[in-house]
């Protein structure tokens, strides 16, 4: 199909992307997220600019202040000059709110500000799902010049979790109170943790949640091996903007440390080579969508429904027809 | 590799499950849950007694209570003489808890109930994710004789959210307060239920939580079309056991309705199919898992990484690799 319709052009969205257009940043995560036809022409042009934004993945249970934090970081970091990129990935966030919600105030704080793009992950099951549109959003803020882009998810639920830790740096709030910290440790949000962060930390309870934290830490894991990152317990009161600074300095360590250590390459390769997968694996999910419906599935999946047939018998065909 | 060591033997395994083994049952999950060799012997062993069991999800916000009325709801189950299998795949619910945890509490309500089996099912990241294990968890508590197979999963997530929409009935539990009605149409989780249950219905708020609902309700969406299943609104206090011979009333009628409807045999079909689906992505991904750390697939990712390559030029390259 053709369209008549007056649409700027793929390099002209990316040339005002990179100027700072906030709609062409809009249009061009759009264009992504829809898997619209022109999908690969927008990767195509932007593929020249990737790999210059620092990545923060900021990742929490519900209620401790992550949409509070991720706009205090976004001033501090404007403060620094930079320009930063926001994708909500968390449902729940005011970030990623729509017509239901009147709780976008905070994001009005940095509405009128060009150095600031807010965009909402929140829609669901949209092919590959998050795995495969948070790159991709990614990537669009990447080429439109973010310096930084922090990507903000629900630490509840497999692929929220995945894509907040495949960030350069991956922070992990808590909140006193709530049994949090074990809450967090069980739902395996700890770790990956690069920095934590214990939120509401003039409340009742901070003091007992970072022993909690460390005690966590003395136990070992990953962080306990020779030259490892020990994640840094910073504490913040983010709707005052305290502890901003102890934060910024957990990350500015972090982000030396990547780079001396060779992790921060090992990072980014490791994210290509994940895009890549998510996209291949997109794409054979896709054909493998086309036969949703189709008398073939249906056949296989009725005999898997009355019994007849074992699942994996059925999906050893299912492949066989797509590789054949 | 062949073990020397003694195990039962599939058949016998599935033999003893139906005739309620706990052990056998957790057996059988491990089995399919670690991707054993053994587990399409497992699926085919379980395949002739496939499709028995009613499946219902339940799923909502953290702190609504989804554990206590998983309990309350084995409790009345259990006293209609059904046998329960419970999949427990939010990793904060008690019926999940590992080492870490003392809260099992209510798990040990039925712990000694050899009609009840309970299976956490935290453990998240392996192969296809939930959408893959779940299924198979479902089989063979299906297959070893459970006449309902809950699930309960956290409604923040899409995965999660996912593996409670393909139940044969939904529950979407909520709590006065907390704005939870809006949060949940926020995240998507109203669209998926069959019957919505007001917790904490003793509390402040719950009236207008009732109410909330049936005006988002008035607003149409799917189930405002002719002949739609028109989801009740049951008020619960699950640690009271208050509420319950509604919520029993509300799935039989739901129940009912699935068979008079069509719109059981429907969802058995999709389950079946979504199934297969699951399983042929999880094969396919596999064979993409294998490439990992492979030269090929590192030259793509170090392409893409530096910007010489776009990630849908890599992964055409990566899927022409499997389907060649």
């Amino acid at each position: 199909m053709t369209s008549t319709r007056r649409a700027a052009d793929v390099p002209t969205l990316v040339e005002r992307a990179r100027d700072g257009d906030a709609r062409s940043v809009a249009r061009l995560i759009s264009l992504v997220e829809d898997a619209s036809p022109r999908l690969r022409e927008v990767a195509a042009a932007l593929a020249p600019y990737a790999g210059r934004a620092r990545v923060i993945g900021l990742t929490g249970s519900p209620g401790v202040g992550k949409s509070t934090s991720t706009s205090m970081l976004v001033r501090a970091l404007r403060a620094r000059g930079a320009r930063v990129g926001v994708l909500a990935v968390d449902p729940s966030s005011p970030f990623s709110g729509g017509a239901l919600l009147g709780d976008r105030v905070r994001m009005q704080d940095h509405a009128t500000d060009s150095g600031v793009f807010i965009r909402s992950m929140a829609s669901r099951g949209h092919l590959g799902g998050l795995a495969w549109a948070t790159p991709q959003a990614v990537r669009v803020l990447d080429g439109a010049g973010c310096d930084v882009v922090l990507i903000e998810t629900v630490g509840v639920g497999q692929a929220e979790v995945q894509v907040a830790s495949t960030a350069d740096t991956t922070l992990v709030l808590l909140a006193p109170g709530m049994g949090d910290g074990i809450q967090a440790a069980k739902a395996g949000i700890l770790e990956v943790a690069d920095v934590l962060v214990v939120n509401k930390a003039d409340r009742d309870g901070a003091d007992a949640t970072v022993r909690d934290l460390r005690s966590m830490q003395s136990l070992g894991g990953r962080h306990s091996e020779p030259g490892a990152w020990r994640p840094p317990i910073v504490r913040t009161v983010a709707a005052r903007g305290e502890g901003i600074e102890d934060l910024l300095a957990a990350l500015d360590k972090h982000a030396g440390w990547l780079e001396t250590s060779g992790e921060g390459a090992r990072r980014r390769l490791d994210r290509a080579a994940a895009e890549v997968e998510a996209i291949a694996v997109a794409a054979l999910r896709a054909r493998i969508g086309d036969l949703r419906g189709s008398a073939a599935l249906d056949a296989l999946a009725g005999r898997v429904a009355t019994g007849t047939l074992d699942p994996y018998a059925a999906a050893d065909t299912l492949v066989a027809t797509l590789t054949a």
